[in-house]
């Protein structure tokens, strides 16, 4: 098989910081292109360090004519609002994933209200697939263009999922979700000032967070979701990692063997879910494609914890699960990033 | 006013530490004695070592015969089932705060299932009112045994207390509290061990967590709690602080004005309660008294934040204002510590 | 006593922070102006969110007549370069403490490079004492204008105050120095972007620190310094602390007992120095006045620790410090803050 | 090639868990053993949780007959002391690679005095080559058995040796070296005590650490080194990384590009040295084989910053490029670690 052709968009970020980092050691990736319009002409790893005896590549600008522009798959990882402009733009045949929001709500009025943004490329969003590769697999395999989920969404989708699907629920869930501060970018900002992050934790967006249309939307394909979701994002004192707490109650009481079955049964053939004991911790996710869960009951209450790093299962790593999966490569080709202790 | 004669068991954690701390500066304290059996004869500030130049006092062992102790207030701070042991000994006479769960729990059944310890000092419980200041006031005034609230327990109670004690919501919560590593005592633990918790985040003894049973029994004197209340305790990789996200359902549709003005007439005696917009942060009230909460609704959803310092409003802090209610004074005297920012 | 009316400039940063957690609880204190100007209007408790409930003071623009403004003392928090501007605008009469390097530098040529400013105030630069308490007390005392003491020269002259004064050593010093975030300020930038920050370690501006000339200067003062001081200085991932290594040679061999008497003696009516065993830690000075000293010595080589609090000792804590024996009152008052473990 | 069998003594603490990370992905290796007395009989992957879906392993206890195990090389991850017992146990043809500090001191009354241990192999004792590979090829690319170097003196003798080769100094040189606290192991114990760590930055073991007999001894292996080496450890709140801030004086004054290229010069065959610009950082490093290096100088002055992760460099990595030279692989096989931003 020839290497692929990737363009980045997007590539002094973090998403786009993870994305090299997977691809450059991605046995069919071939990066021809990753744009940085203010880090036009440095060399990639000016800005991405760490990337410095490994990656002799220079950021491009955007080019002009994105039309003409010969690669099998772009990834996308802007701002939002970025996407709905260069989407329309590319030659048909280039597969996209997209890292930002701007494709993930099919109702334009949601995803208005929730991105304020004006959704500028309607004529494209039904071509887009949902990439939450566990519960989508098929859909993802035939797609051409990629709405990657959200961090947030990935987290609580993963660790609902289940549940919804096997119907053993009334439908009403509490999400309590937690997120390490580079969820929020590479660009200094008040909320992840160090002296004040180091020793902080808060909520933020109450009942307002834009992952959450998202969320309701793909768990409504997969069963039953009460109107009332509760869905809260909260800010963590370390740099990545995502958790999500999930509250539920069973129709009848159910054992915690009982419910650990139906995560087995459900992801039996995902080899990034990992069910563990107690509970999943970020600190062994970090820097890996998992996702680990795990679950509790107690009578009719359920709890259910789930944990993923951010930038990759979260952003990155899910983004090349995708490719993967739309070129026929098998799916965890070169997403085997293993974790570290400590 | 003649400075009140103080006992301090177990000064050598930091619950001990913390009520060093404060009672040092308070202007009716003295400190005639406090205990560490493994570091007797020592300088206090040999062991914190923030108190040099500060305390002059040396740990003492425990005293063999408790009931000549001529003190007026005795604080217990000690690993759970000493106080059992330690109170009934106490001359007739002295008051008690103790900041451990022996005497928490009303039930003795209850307890002892919690905490796997006999209760070997039943005849006194009655005697033990349970210490939550804000909610609890004037039968602390007139109380001689202290029980002091648990530090997660302190932060739920303080989050839904107006919600329980107004009846505006279904009796049904679930709350998802965070804690600091200092919750865990001064003691090395795997739990703790630094290049662990630096970049961790998990959940801890789902379902069954000792504090549950006394955040029950004192919600349910102020209202109705149904029975499949849902309290989950996780570890957050931060030395102080206690965060509880609380989630409720109002029978009736409440604005989140409406719903302030409910807290603003539940606390409005309360100085050590602050309601802030948005979120409060952990890392505004550490080293403080203070609870800071935010309240949110959206259509019957509601949720309420509340941000303490585990050691002060949730051990030390509260002990000594329970002991300036019970000696008639005023409840803020030693207790106005002002936060940092950073 | 009357209270001292005091005006802070530059109230909303960390200096300014730590100035009103300070002189709000000091006795002799009535602060009658704190300027922002970006917040003008605004409490200051909505930006030190720590002060609510503590301060009822909202912050001021400037005042466009510096010269009728009626204070007895007036702390400059600012930028470098604002208090050489506001300085000769202001009544005279009333005392100065300008926490900025504006007149930390009697050389004005040394200055300009250094900083990169004109030194417009050449006329009060030498009515400007240099506010080292610990060295400079009698100069203090008979000040009107204070330049209070950068955070790293507060830790390095400390440091090596009593081996220079001595002459026991050839005059050559290597200090290794290192500091919290919070001393970069209150600004979100690149290098202290949390993600990032809290793994890292690293140094900057070597050999070229602006707090080289002024330790150089202020240490000339008390003996003998070789030409080829090296004061390097790196960044801690936490939030507070300065730790300053510093390595020296004896002129002939000396015991660690020996150079321990002669940091006793040098210190003796000082306060706030606290000789240690081992190691300071920043972790038991932080919010705190103090600045922890350790030394050791093996054949002729000599090695000080030193760790301060750089917003306290290394700043507002100074500032007070300063400002007491200016005006005659006890030195420690207002200034015993007690530290916490953990 | 086949597969090289590989024996893990001391699997369980961090060095086992970076050489598990490591030697899992690497194409020649297959482990065939990996001990760790306490947790035998457990999954590799109970302990070292980020190896789940990665490892199938189980621990076995230390074999008792360690002269019949065939295998290729072992490496020992074990505390010091251990190894002394086990490598002459071994069967001659096993190459040995030893991550303690028992056979890299030359000097058996020097080793006994800093490590407090008699040393019980002496036979075997020239038979250990250092393993420091970028100072030290040939010698290990001949050698059967492997000292491999401690954590701070890899990052000392890396920014040293280009110094003391050149003979450029006098030869006196100021370390100041800080560690992450993985250094202290997986063990929890106080100093390692999260609420303490977390804020926390000290000096430890003035003049007196294990590592710096080793340091000496191999760089008078390279020139000239004066008799009063200084070498000074330090505490860091984070979990892994190594930072060295080396001091020297030139004989003659010398300019930073000067400088820089006799770096050049001796590392150009060194994959795994970096040289940057400014400054190192730990976090472009952590979890990856780099030693990042960067000089400076002022005059005579010269100040040389080295950062490496002290559990690969400094111990699991650097293990693995010592067993590449041994047998004739390409030494940065299983080694392109590649770092993470943030």
């Amino acid at each position: 098989m020839n290497r692929l052709r990737i363009a980045i968009f997007g590539g002094s970020g973090y998403g786009g910081s993870e994305l090299l980092r997977i691809l450059l050691a991605h046995p069919n990736a071939e990066i021809m292109l990753v744009t940085a319009n203010e880090h036009a002409g440095k060399p990639v790893a000016a800005i991405h360090k760490n990337l410095a005896g490994i990656c002799d590549l220079d950021f491009s600008p955007a080019p002009d004519d994105l039309g003409s522009l010969e690669c099998d798959v772009a990834f996308f990882a802007l701002p939002h609002g970025q996407a709905l402009k260069l989407a329309p733009q590319m030659k048909r045949g280039a597969k996209i994933v997209d890292l930002s929001g701007d494709f993930r709500i099919d109702d334009k009025s949601v995803f208005e209200k929730f991105y304020k943004l004006e959704h500028t490329a309607d004529e494209l969003q039904s071509e887009f697939v949902y990439g939450l590769t566990e519960t989508n697999r098929d859909a993802i395999r035939a797609a051409n263009y990629i709405a990657n989920p959200g961090c947030f969404a990935t987290a609580t989708i993963l660790a609902l999922a289940p549940l919804v699907g096997s119907g053993i629920t009334n439908g009403r869930f509490v999400v309590d979700a937690k997120t390490g501060s580079s969820g929020s970018g590479a660009k200094p900002a008040a909320n992840t000032h160090h002296p004040q992050r180091t020793n902080s934790f808060y909520a933020y967006k109450p009942f307002i967070h834009q992952h959450v249309p998202e969320i309701e939307q793909h768990l409504r394909t997969l069963g039953n979701l009460s109107d009332d979701f509760v869905f809260m994002t909260h800010s963590l004192p370390v740099s990545r990692g995502i958790f999500a707490s999930c509250y539920a109650e069973a129709i009848d009481e159910i054992s915690g063997e009982e419910l650990r079955r139906i995560y087995e049964d459900f992801y039996t053939n995902a080899p990034f879910v990992r069910l563990v004991e107690g509970s999943p911790d970020i600190n062994w996710v970090k820097t890996t494609n998992f996702c680990d869960i795990a679950v509790h009951a107690r009578g009719r209450r359920i709890a259910v914890f789930s944990a993923i790093d951010n930038l990759v299962k979260g952003a990155a790593g899910q983004a090349v699960q995708n490719m993967n999966l739309m070129f026929g490569i098998e799916e965890t080709t070169g997403l085997r990033l293993i974790g570290t202790n400590p």
